[in-house]
Formats: structure tokens, sequence, C-alpha cells
């Protein structure tokens, strides 16, 4: 006989059935049922319960009826409930009351069902009132029951009974439910007996066992109903988990001025505080805590108000804390003196208190390092570095009513600016008027992605996490709440209603994307510096270090190594600071054709183009030279003693042009306005741009292939950076130059270009009479390269995965066009798990990743691997990145403390 | 010590030395070298003579001197010679004579060097004077010697001496070298000896082993001189292969009337008729028969002059068909009645003579069917099916004086036209005027291909077989001729003068991309049919036999299977019947958009673009309905009983619409003009029009995404394709049509498209109510489809590898750019060893493609795996798809012979 029903303290058989794993018992018991049962195994004083697991669930849901024994179970597990409460189940005298809720692996707040109460009925509810002597409470526990019964398990609609609530309030004058006497819930009692037989054809179940049998089927049904059907997948949670249901026996906190209830967080979930931060009330429900209709007391209080249970609580928190040596989030009541606990479970935090109650944690001695680096999330750290709305102005805001709203925190972020109701106007007001805006749509298409760029943040009233809005918004880092269903959205007039509130177009509002939260009028933001916080830094120290360890990883050759380092994008030398003081030790990707686009250079760059013969196109390098050189020399020195890996030119020439549609415009009207003069000569010009022309640009003359085409520009490139190379090593920089050859697909294009290159850099080495080290890599970006990559190791020094074109290679998806139209449908018809372009797809263009290491490495032991693409950011990509055995990751500079920690989570994860 | 030096009868010590593999051979002795010792070996008579080996050759390039033994060898083997021969090397009585000829392993006609009559000096010219009685041949030979060795080993420019001559024959006011007397030519030998003094500082060597050693040192140098060198590279011969040098004692068929020479084909090489063809002169020397003084005789009439030795000549001919097993191509000299075979090799034959030559010796038993096959190349299969110039036509131009001059034979066929000198008016007078033009040019250049393509036939003075015009002709199948330096081309005056005619533009020539012939005039077309050839239609049943062997093949997974099956690539009904009487089993690509095009249709599928509403859009797909239903009947009833690919709509839909510049110009124009009326109207079309401009079409919406995009296309599609079948099925025909998605990338597209489609295919056959079988399949052209083929294969009932696209995203080549920039510099500079849209770059596209097979067929046994880019008509790319295990190739209908045999080869050179 398959065991179905789990004791709280059967813990142990819940082990010996799936393992002595936390997880397989978070599995089979539920989240809630399991941490009721450790509680209850390491002495804590958990109500007496037991938990039908997820194999019940799962059971049920499959045949449509208990599986064989389960019911048995469960009837036997009350005995020793009613045994160890001391109380009957229906009793007249003495009765016993119990919860039946809903408790998966993983949390899904208010997707599933839960009644409370069972076991009041006509007869009970006399025993309850002796018990209590508060009959007020009992019968509103006994309608509430009824009414909970009857639209959760019953499924008789909630308005019934709200509409019956409403009409005797009507009758009687009365304004709030606290209003009601005991008469009335009496009267309201029996009136909700009467709808649920009028509805339901029969009486509501007065046998306490029937109403404990139905609910714990609602509550599997329940796991199929369609709001959880959708939480999970918005959540990515499996269908095929179940839920546990846990049948607790009711303590109650009103039982006078020796109970009471409170809900408590074991250290500030908001600054990481090492002190106890909750609420309590003395002689009141679980409720009353948090429906605020009383003022609630700090937990410090308790010791003055209850001393013993006070110190008995702070004992039992202080050991949940280092039983799980994590922050707990608990709630407990007070019966009659006595301490009970209802639930525990790791507590939700804000960034910054992730940060500090993991670096408090180890140095307490509680986790260690590598735990305490798996306690922060990535995007925690990419918070705290991010524009924010500091906690105190939320509460100011809060308390001035500014708050609308909240919604599904779908891009993190914080955002003020002026509301506009559609995506022309948003970028019109943006673009022109240079205005903050804040683009507010019902839900968003693909025709209004210019508006989302143009946007400060994006709010939505309808839609999940996956919606356009949602999707577009995390792609471009623009902060987004959508969903928020609370604000009405009129088109026509160009304004929202929110509550009782009017935002017109053109009003100011806040969005929180990080929390989903949205105020109206302007809060201020917050831009936090990385040097001032000081548990951050201590934390991605320890990243630093777990990196460092030289044999964390093993290679596919079996080799052991250490884990990632993180370098940086930086084309300047401002950024490449920043980035140093991030922590990165290596500039991974300097562009150098962002420096043909200054104003200043960039008509030197047309003329070198356009030029007719190779003298014309020299000279406009000739003049191009100094000013590169000296780009080239401000990295030098700020990345001093770190390697600074420069990549040739690499777009296409027309990019460099003015577009030929706006030349077109211009021939067209002098041609029709008979403007002859200059007609020829903006013709020619035309003419040249439009030779330049490419069908598909990124598949066409760029990278290495212009370089082999015009090799006179990566010339002039490799003598600028030779030259600042040396001047920087007379000035006593420790200089590391490498030279990044773009686009390469087969190696005979090195074979053809990096000998030249190598005979200028040695020409100009002579020249200054001096050496210093040096290396000639290439991008693996082009789907050939990698197929190919042991042949272009032979000649390459370092590979650097060029993940945005090699992800568009791969897919055949041209990044600008395809993110505006069947993209966004690919990601929400699920076709994309998620946006290739913003992490890796490990299915495709990952394995040519792995496929170009490990080839590459095969022909070049000491073959340097990296990538510079944008997913050298993203936690997922960098994770990957040190499972195929790359050397490092580059990304932006904002990115590089977010990397240095998704590095050492990579470590820890897969060490060895 | 090595050996360097083997005797003719040294054959077997040869095969010692390199194992008994003819190729082998060839490369130790060369082509000539190995032939002469097989032909001792077998006894047929051969002047006595021997063979300094390649690695001698190797060698001295190596240190720039024989290396240890080779004279000592060469001094031996002369001794030998001199036995055998009877006669003394340098002798006053009875000298021996050798000519000193290179000898490669692949021929390499005029590209090195010879010295005839080494040995001739002084004294030993009057032996030869008593041995011949002819004192005139004697010091003509001798003049010949010092010009030859002057020139060819002393490095002599051949002008001193041929000025000398000239000056001699002014003097005595001759016209012919014929006119020359006995006296004359003494004078002149002296005159020579004095050149030679003069350059040289030092007479010329009276020694006959100095001359030999000179002499042998020469040859081994020609190996690295410019011609041979600009030679290898053109025809792909390896630099360190290294020349044999032959040493062969000289026979003179110049000793009077008992004496003759000549040369044969053992069959004849035009037609491939068995019949001796070739000529002979008696009492005359090899150069007299080529050089034309004298009327040869034709080699049948042999036997009337010289019974005896015709009789031998014929069973020795006879004796080395029979051994080589192939026609040969022979040289001999008849000495005083004695006949001396001098060279045997396979024969050069035209297309149809290989065809014939090919079916009748497997017909007579000297070659199996397999060996049959590997005779005639699919280039010159293809040449029988395309116009050409027939040899009549050619012979008879000839006489005409019509015959202009000879060029590289760079892009095969037959082209008349009217010549034009530039690109533009090329294109003009093709297009407008609808001329039939062959584009004439000292070169050309990217910025020419659109005039290379709107002509009949390509011209150039300049450039070589790998030129820009040579690569870009052979890959658009223009026919071509370059680097007919004999035109020398006046741009200017646009004309071009060739020997003494002049071409001006307009005048109509005939080029022969085949042969490399130029004529003036139109020469007359000839069109073979295939069914008229019936050689050509044995060997490609043999072919087709050849491949359906069920066990000729091994696959990756270890299993025997049979050969590629050939399909075509066909979009109407007359191309599927013309693919099918050549021999195609099956339609491997119809492309279903083509349709679309027609210009009845078009404005329709405009409509059906630009709607506005599902409703519009349905409307007009409805209209579209019946025309696609009636294209597939057609197509199903041509193909009876054979499979029918029909791929769904591919390209972007932009692609049927107005460009947006012409759009554009019409808008500026209105706006300035100041044309209200319909500029609204016209500006909103230029919108619709630009919203689905893309910057990357080729990466952009179209194929797969397309369909899940706007789903009511392919809907519409499938409707019509299985009415059609239905239609079809009921009229007797046996349809099997199989559906094929374009350009998956991730198997999600496919499990969100195909059940919808194969949900109509279910319910049309239910409407129609009937059965038939189908497929649904996929291309195989991005990248990521290849690398992810596991997963494909659960979904996809067949592969069709679109190796365009394929090629395109691999490499990140955007066709169209590439090949008018950077490619064809690619291709020049040896950076890509082919064009990779030409032939399968078998390391990259190639490797994917043999991973997607492998991995295919892992996921489902039976996958059918075929091509249909414009690879699949490619003999080398074929063989690929042969050795990767695909199941059929598909290529245009012209291509299908030439499929067949190329599929046949491979199977032949891989079979198990």
């Amino acid at each position: 006989m398959n065991k179905w029903v789990y004791l709280f303290d059967e813990l142990d058989q819940a082990e010996k059935h799936v393992g002595k794993i936390w997880d397989k018992v978070l599995g089979l018991l539920g989240g809630k049922g399991a941490n009721l049962a450790e509680m209850t195994r390491i002495g804590i004083p958990v109500p007496p319960g037991f938990t039908i697991s997820t194999e019940g669930c799962n059971a049920y849901v499959a045949d449509g009826k208990f599986p064989d024994g389960l019911w048995d179970q469960v009837l036997s597990a009350m005995k020793t409930v009613e045994e160890r409460a001391g109380k009957k189940f229906g009793d007249a005298e003495n009765p016993l009351l119990v919860s039946c809720r809903s408790g998966a692996k993983f949390s899904m707040p208010g997707m599933m069902d839960t009644v409370l109460n069972i076991g009041l009925n006509d007869l009970s509810a006399q025993g309850m009132v002796k018990l209590t002597g508060n009959e007020r409470f009992v019968y509103d526990s006994y309608r509430r029951l009824i009414q909970m019964f009857g639209s959760v398990v019953l499924g008789i609609p909630d308005e019934a009974f709200e509409e019956a609530l409403e009409d005797h309030k009507r009758e009687k004058g009365f304004k709030n439910d606290t209003d009601l006497t005991t008469l009335d819930l009496k009267d309201l009692t029996e009136k909700f007996k009467a709808i649920v037989k009028k509805v339901q054809g029969s009486d509501f179940p007065q046998e306490p066992y029937d109403q404990l049998r139905l609910a714990t089927e609602a509550v599997f049904k329940s796991w199929n109903g369609k709001r959880a059907i959708d939480y999970r997948r918005a959540t990515n949670i499996s269908d095929d988990l179940g839920t546990a249901v846990n049948i607790v026996s009711m303590v109650f906190g009103n039982m006078g001025w020796d109970s009471g209830t409170g809900v408590a967080f074991t250290r500030d979930p908001q600054t990481g505080e090492k002190k106890m931060f909750g609420d309590y009330l003395l002689n009141a429900q679980g409720e009353d805590v948090v429906a605020g209709i009383r003022n609630t007391e700090k937990i410090a209080k308790l010791a003055k108000d209850m001393p013993e249970a006070s110190k008995q609580f702070h004992d039992i928190c202080a050991k949940l804390e280092k039983h799980y040596r994590d922050m707990q989030d608990v709630e407990f009541t007070i019966e009659r003196g006595k301490l009970w606990m209802l639930q525990t479970r790791n507590g939700k935090r804000t960034a910054l208190s992730a940060v500090k109650i993991a670096v408090d944690m180890a140095n307490e001695g509680l986790i260690t390092h590598e735990q305490a680096i798996l306690r922060v999330t990535p995007e925690q750290v990419d918070s705290l570095l991010h524009p924010q709305f500091d906690l105190a102005t939320k509460s100011t805001a809060k308390k001035e009513g500014r708050y609308l709203a909240s919604g599904v925190n779908a891009s993190p972020g914080a955002a003020v600016g002026q509301v506009f109701f559609d995506a022309d106007t948003t970028e019109k007001k943006a673009k022109e008027e240079k205005l903050d805006t804040i683009m507010v749509r019902p839900f968003t298409k693909p025709d209004d992605v210019h508006g989302m760029l143009a946007a400060k943040g994006i709010l939505t009233s309808e839609g999940g996490a996956t919606s356009h809005a949602a999707v577009v918004a995390r792609q471009f880092g623009v902060p987004c709440v959508v969903g928020a269903s609370a604000f009405k959205i009129d088109l026509d007039h160009r304004k929202m209603m929110v509550n009782d509130t009017t935002i017109s177009e053109g009003d100011w509002i806040s969005v929180d994307g990080t929390t989903g939260e949205v105020f109206s009028g302007k809060l201020g933001l917050t831009a936090p510096s990385l040097d001032e916080q000081t548990d951050l830094l201590t934390l991605l120290s320890w990243a630093d270090e777990i990196c460092a360890k030289p044999d964390i990883r093993k290679l596919a050759d079996g080799k052991k190594t250490r884990g990632l380092e993180v370098w940086t994008n930086a084309d300047y030398p401002k950024d490449a600071r920043r980035a140093r003081s991030y922590g990165a030790v290596g500039i991974g990707l300097c562009r150098t054709e962002h420096m043909f686009f200054e104003p200043e250079r960039l008509p030197i760059v047309q003329r070198m183009i356009l030029a007719e013969t190779p003298e014309a196109r020299k000279a406009a390098l000739d003049e191009l030279l100094p000013s590169q050189r000296s780009d080239f020399e401000g990295l030098f020195e700020a990345m001093d003693d770190y390697p600074v890996i420069i990549r040739l030119i690499d777009p296409p020439l027309h990019e460099f042009l003015p577009s030929p549609e706006t030349l077109l415009e211009e021939v067209v009207t002098m041609r029709v306005k008979g403007e002859t003069k200059d007609l020829k000569k903006k013709e020619a010009y035309l003419n040249s741009v439009n030779a330049l022309h490419e069908s598909n640009p990124m598949m066409g003359l760029r990278g290495v292939r212009l370089s082999i085409y015009m090799p006179e520009i990566v010339e002039m490139q490799i003598r600028a950076i030779f030259e600042a190379a040396a001047n920087m090593t007379k000035k006593g920089i420790r200089v590391k130059p490498e030279i990044m050859i773009p686009l390469t697909g087969t190696v005979k294009e090195l074979e053809w270009v990096q000998p030249r290159l190598v005979a200028i850099a040695k020409t100009v080495m002579k020249e200054k009479g001096l050496e210093f080290p040096y290396k000639f890599g290439t991008m693996i970006e082009i789907p050939r390269a990698a197929v190919t990559a042991g042949e272009i190791a032979e000649l390459a020094e370092f590979f650097s995965f060029g993940t945005n074109d090699l992800t568009q290679m791969t897919f055949g998806y041209s990044r600008d066009d395809a993110e505006r139209n069947f993209l966004v449908k690919y990601v929400e018809e699920g076709i994309l798990a998620t946006n290739p372009f913003q992490s890796i797809d490990r299915d495709g263009v990952g394995k040519l990743m792995r496929m170009a290491v490990e080839d590459g490495r095969k022909a070049r032991p000491d073959l340097e691997v990296g990538i510079c693409g944008e997913h050298g950011g993203d936690p997922a990509s960098i994770e990957f990145c040190h499972m195929i055995g790359q050397n490092y990751v580059s990304c932006s500079p904002f990115r590089v403390p977010v990397a240095r920690l998704a590095a050492a989570q990579a470590a820890v994860k897969f060490r060895v």
C-alpha cells in the first residue's frame, strides 16, 4: 500500500521514500508541509497536523478520485491529530477544527485554494462557544466556512454570499462588517446555508469528514485551475509537480489577552539588518494583522506584553535561522499563552538586504562564502547599480497617497516621466522635445517598438511577464510594468483612471519596474555608487576569490583550471576606467569604428571611403592616424597591465555615409525644380553611395572582408595601435595589446591579412626601438568559423565569440528585422524559450561555441577564449561560457559586477 | 645510395621503390617516362633510354645541385644505352644522339623545356653525315641544337638567333627556311656558335656530356619557371611533384624512303569510331608532320607504303589499347624499316567520342560498365546537351578563313552574337533591343557583371581561367573565352583587331567557350537531343544501374544502401516532363511562389499582402486558390508515380511589391510639383511598402516565419495541393505529394505549423472521400537546423538541403552582394578554393550537412535526405552528397543527365 499521508513527525518516512535530499522532500510534501514537518522534527511547537503528498494529488488528478488507501490514511492521521490536540473533530464539547491548505513545491501565492475552520457545524459551533466564550467569533467563523466552502469546494459564485451580506448590512443600516452583531452573524450563517441548499440542491454538509474530504478534493482540483496553469506557464513551473495538502489543527490567537498572533522576519528584509522585523496583535486572528483593521505592534514590544512567549519566540527564530542558515519569514500564534509556529520559509528580501544578509551570515559562520555567493541573484546586483527609487521615497509617496496600483514587474529599473498614450507621440515628445516619457498602452504590438525604445518607462494594463511589452522592454532594458489592470485606459480621451485618480496625457508618473509599483508624480531617483556598498564589495571580492581558484573547473580535456575572468567592452578611456573600478581585468572589445563616427572625423572618413585613387585614400587615412593613436594611448593608460583587445574596423562602409533615400529625395527635388546647379555633383554622390549599397549588409563587405578588399584602413589602424602602445611603454605603462580580426570565416583570410599586419607591428616596434607583448586573434561570429575553429586556431592566438552575429547567422535572423516582427511572436508562442539575442541559445549557437572551444584548444592548448557579444553580461549566458571552458566574459562596464557574481555562481554550481 | 635513374627496362625497380600502384609510378617517372618503360616491359620497340626521376628533380630544386650519385647513374645508364643502340655518344663514326625532355606526372603541354639532338658537335656531325648521307639535315639539326641549347640552357634570348637567321636569309634573298642550302646551314651553325661565345663568354660546349648535364639541369630548373608555376596554379597541380627527365636515343624518320614518322589515335578522337586516326610522312621528321610543310598521308595509306611496318604498327596499337584499356595517342618513327614507338598516352577526345569509346570498349569487354562510367566527365555530358558548334561547321568556317584566334576556354558552351565593348551597352542592347550580344572587354570588373549576365557570350583579351570574367561566367553558365591575347581591343574606337581582321561594334562573332575558339560571323548552333544520342543513353542507363545496386554504399551507421537518385527542380509541368525524359525520378523542389509572380496573379498577390483585415486577405487568397490548384494538378500528372516535393511560400513579401525607391521618386515628384490628387494614396502605398522593408531580407520574415506570422497563405497552399492531389487521384494518377517547409531553424516552428497543415490536408482528403500517401518535411538551410537536426527529424519526415541559403548563413555571405565584390577577389587570391555557391564547401557547410544527416537518421532511421540548392547539379557536390549518405540530389532539368553520371561516378569511386 502506498503511503500518501505523512504526519508532521513522519519526516523520516518521507525521506525514506524519496531520499534525504531536501529538494526531493519539498517535491513530495510541498514547501509548507515540508517546513512544518522539519520544524516538528527539531522540536519547535507546531500544531498537530499532516500532509497529503503531491503523489496523492497526481494520482487524484490522473484518475479523478482518491487513490486506494489515501482516505483511510487521512482518517487514521486525524485520529492521531485528535489525540495530540486533545480535541475531537466535530465534537460538541471540545471540537477540533482544521485548516486545509495547498502547498506546492514552489510557492504559487494565491493561485490555489484554502479552506479554514473545517469541522465547524451546528454542533461543534456550540462547543467552540464553550471553548472560546466568544459567540460572535464562532459564528463569524462558521459563516466564513460556509462561504469559503461554498465558493471553493462547491463552486458557488462568491457574489451570491457577498450579496446576501450586503443586503443584510443595508437592511440594518450597517457600513462595516465589524458592525455585525452575534445575532446578525447567526442570521447570516442560516442565510448562507440556504444559499448552499438552493444552488447546490443539498444541505451544507454537517458531517466534518465530508467537509474535509470535499475540501481536499477541491485543493487537488485547483492545481489544474486556469489561474494556476497560467501562473505555472509564466514562471516555468512544471505541470507534473502537483500540490500537497496540509491539514493542520486550527489554533486561535483571539482567545483572550493571553493570546495573539503575528508575522515576522528574522532579519530586516529591507536593509538586511540583524534585527527581528515584524508585527503582532494580542487577542487577534492572523487576518487582523494583515488586514490592518487594528494598529499592529512592532515585534519588539512582545517582550513587554508576553515576556515568556517572546523569549521562546526569539529562541525559536534563532534556532530556525541557524537550522535553515537563512533569514526566515515566520507566522506564529499564541493561544492562551502557548506559542505555536504556523509557518516558516526563507524570507523574500530586497537586493540591498540580500547582499547584507549573505555577507553577515558568512561572517557569522552560518554559511560559507560560496553559499553567500548563491544567496544573491545577478539581477539584484544589477538593481543596486542602476538608478532606483529608495524605500524612504516610496514610503513617503505612499503616505502622501501617491501610490496608484501595482502590476507585473516586467523589466527592472525605475522610471519617471510624462505619460503618452501612443508610440508615435511618445517617440516624438522624447526625440523632438527631449521630454522624459512613459508610454502607456493597454498592451503593445510590434509597431509600438519605436515608442518603447524612446520611452524612459512602459506601463500596460494588460498582459503578463511574457507579453510583447514585457519581452521587448526587458530586451532593451526599459523599466516596465505590465498587466496593471487597475488602470482603466481611455485612449479616445487620452487619459486613464485608477481608483479615484485620473491621469491625463502629459501628467507625470513614476514606474518601478523592479517591484511593479506605479506612483503619481515624480519620485526621486538615487543612483548608487559601488564604492559605498561595502557589503556588495565584500561579496564581489569573495566572488573573485572563488573564480580565481586554480582547480575549480574541469575542462573538456580533463585539465583543471580557474573560473571566468570578467573583462569589459569599452571604446573610450572613461569607460575603461569605470569598468576597472567595477572590477574588470581587461578590455575584451574596443570597437575602433566608433572613433570614426565622431563629428570632426566623419568628413575625413567619408573622403577616405569615396577616394578614387589609393593615394587619395592614403592621404585621408594619414589624417585619421593621429586621432586613432591618441584614442588608443588613453585606453592603454587606463588599462595599465591589463590586456586590451582592439577590434579592427568591422562595419560596412555605407554606415559612414548618408542614406541613399535622403540623397534620392534631394536629387529628385532638384530635378523636378530644374535646379541644375550642383545637380551633377549630387547625382554623382548618390551614385557613389548607391554603389556601396548592399541587399544584406549584415552579410556583406565588412570585417576582415573589408580589410582584404581595402587593406589601407587596417594598415593605418595597426600603425596607430602599435605607435600608441610604444609611446605608452615609454611612459612606463605596461601595455598588452591584442589585435582582433572580425568576421573571419576561413583560416585563409587570416593567412592573407595577419602576416601583413604583423609586419607593420614589427616595423613600428623597430622604429620605436622597443618591444612589448602582443597577440593576434579573431572573432568567432560566423558559423563557419566555429565549424572550422581547429584550423583557425593554428593562426589565431585568441578567440572572442561575437554572439550577436553568431546568433544572427546561426538562426538566420536579421536582428533589426526579426525583433520588430516575428521574434516577439516566437517568444510569445513559446517557439523560442527566450530571445536568443538576450541569452545564448545553448542547443544551437551554444553547440557551435562548444565545438569551437574544443577544436580550437586541440590545435592550440593555450588558446585564450572569451565572449564580447551582449550575452557577455547575461547571467545564464555567463554560466554557459563557464561550462564550455572560456577564459573570460566581456560586458559593458555597468554589467561587470553582475558578471563577476554570475561567474562565481557558475564556478560554485559546477565546481569539481 | 638512392636510385635516381631508371632505364626503360627497370620499371620493376621503380615499382619496388614506390609500390605497384600506377599513380605512384607516374609520380616517380612522370607520364612520358612511365609509359615508355611500360611499353618496354610489354615488348614494344622503344628507343633505348632512361628516366631521371622526379625525386632527382626535387632534390636538385631543393639544393641547387644534383644529389649524390645522380650523375654517376646517368653516365652508367648512357653506357647501357650506347650498348643497346650500338652507337657511341659524340662518336665521329656512329654517333648516338639523345633527346632530353621533361615529363611530369600530369601533362603540362609546352610549359617546360626540351632539348633535342644532344650529342651533336663538330666531330659527331661528321659521323651523322656518314650515317645519314644527308649533310643538310645534319647541319640543320646542329644549328637547331645550338639555338635550342642557347636559349633553353644558357638563357640567351631566342631573338639573337632568329635575327641572325633572318639577316642571313635577307642577304641571300631567301624567303623560307627551306630555301637554305647545306652551306647556308653550315654558315649559320658557325654564326650561332659565335652568338653563344659572344653572349656567354665561352664556346658552345663540344663535350656531349656537358651538353647532357646542362640540358638536364635546365629541364629541372624549368619546373620552377614562371610559365610552369602559373600553369600549375591554374590547373591545381601541386608544386612539390617535380618533373622527371627522359633521355632517349634519337631515331630518325628521314633516313630515306624506308623511314618515316607519324602520330595517331587508336580510335577517332572526334567521333569515337573504332578506326585508326592519324597522319604520317615518309622520309621525314616528327616536326614535319606537325608543321604542315608537306601534305601528310592518312595513316591507312601506310599499309601500301610499308606493309610490314604498318602491320607491326597496327598490332602494336591494338596491343596498347588492350593493355591500357583506353584509346591511345601514339607517336612513332620508322628508321630504315624499323618501327620505334616514341610515346603513348591516353588520347584526348571530344565529348561525343568519349561517350562512344567508353560504351564501345565496355561492349568489347575491354572495360567494365563501372570503368566506362569513369571515362566520361560530367562536363562532357553537359556539353552534349547544350547548344554547340558542330565540328563540320567549325571546319568549314576555318576553311573560309573565319577562324580568328583562340583563348582560354573559361566557361563552356557556344555563343553567337553582336560585339559590344562595355557592360552598359551590352545590357541595353540585349534588354531593350533583344539583340544577341557578346560582351568584349580587355578584362572584366565587378561592375561589369550586369553586362555579362545579359550577354550570350563573353570574350576577353586578358586574364586566365581564374580571372573575374572566367569565374563569373562559369558561375552564371555564360560561354566565355578569356585571355585571347591575339585580339587588340581599341575601346576608344569601339573596335578590335585580330591578325588582319577588324571587328567593329555590332559585328557578329561566334565564341566557343568549350574549346576557346573565336570565329567571325555567325556559326550555326546545334541543339542536340538526348533521344538521338544512343551511346549516351546507354551510358546513363549503366549509371542508373550502378546507383541502383542496393549494397553499393555504406552509410555512417554501417548499413549498406543504394547510390543517389536524381530528382529535379521544376515549377511547371513542361519542366517536369522534360526532366522526366532526362531521367529524373522525382521533383525535389517546386517553388510555389513562382506561381505568384505571373502577371495576371501578381495584383491579387499584392492585394493579399497589403490587406488590412484577415477577411480581405482571405478573399484574395480564395481568388488565388484555383490557379495554384491547377498548377499542382499539372505537376502531379507529369510526375505520375513519382514523389513531388512542394515547398511552401518562401520569399519575403516585399519581393512581390514595387521597389520603395521608385515609389519615393514618384511621391517626391508629386510633392514638388504640388500634385495633390492621389498623393495621399501614393504616400500610403509607399508607407505600406516601407513597412515591409527589411535591413537584411535574406535573414528576415520569410519561409516558415512568414507561415507562422501570416498562416493564411500556407493554409491556402495546402488546400490547393491536396485538392489537386485528390482530383488527380480520381483520374488515376498516382500522386505522392511531399510538403516542404522552408527556413526551419528550430523544431518548435514545425511543432507550431505542421499540425495545423496536416489538419487541413486531412480535412481535404475527407471532403474528397479518398486517401493518398503524403509526407511533411523541411528544408535544412539554416545553420541551426543542421546543428539541431536530431530534434527536427522527430517531426520532419524528410530533409532537403537548401545549400544556397545554408552557404550564405554558414559563411555569412550575402550572395548578391558578395559575388559583386569580395567573393571574386577571394577566389582570385586563393582565399576560397572555389566559389562556395558553385561547389559545396566540404569543410564548413559540408561538415554541418554531414552532422545533420547523421543526427537526423539517428532520430528517424528512414529519413529521406536530398538537396535542392544549385549544388544539386554540380558533380563535386553530388559526390559529397553521396559520401554523406543522402538519398537523392535534385537539380535543374538540363543537369539531370549530368547528375546521373556524377552520381554513378561517386558510387563507383566510393563503392564498398
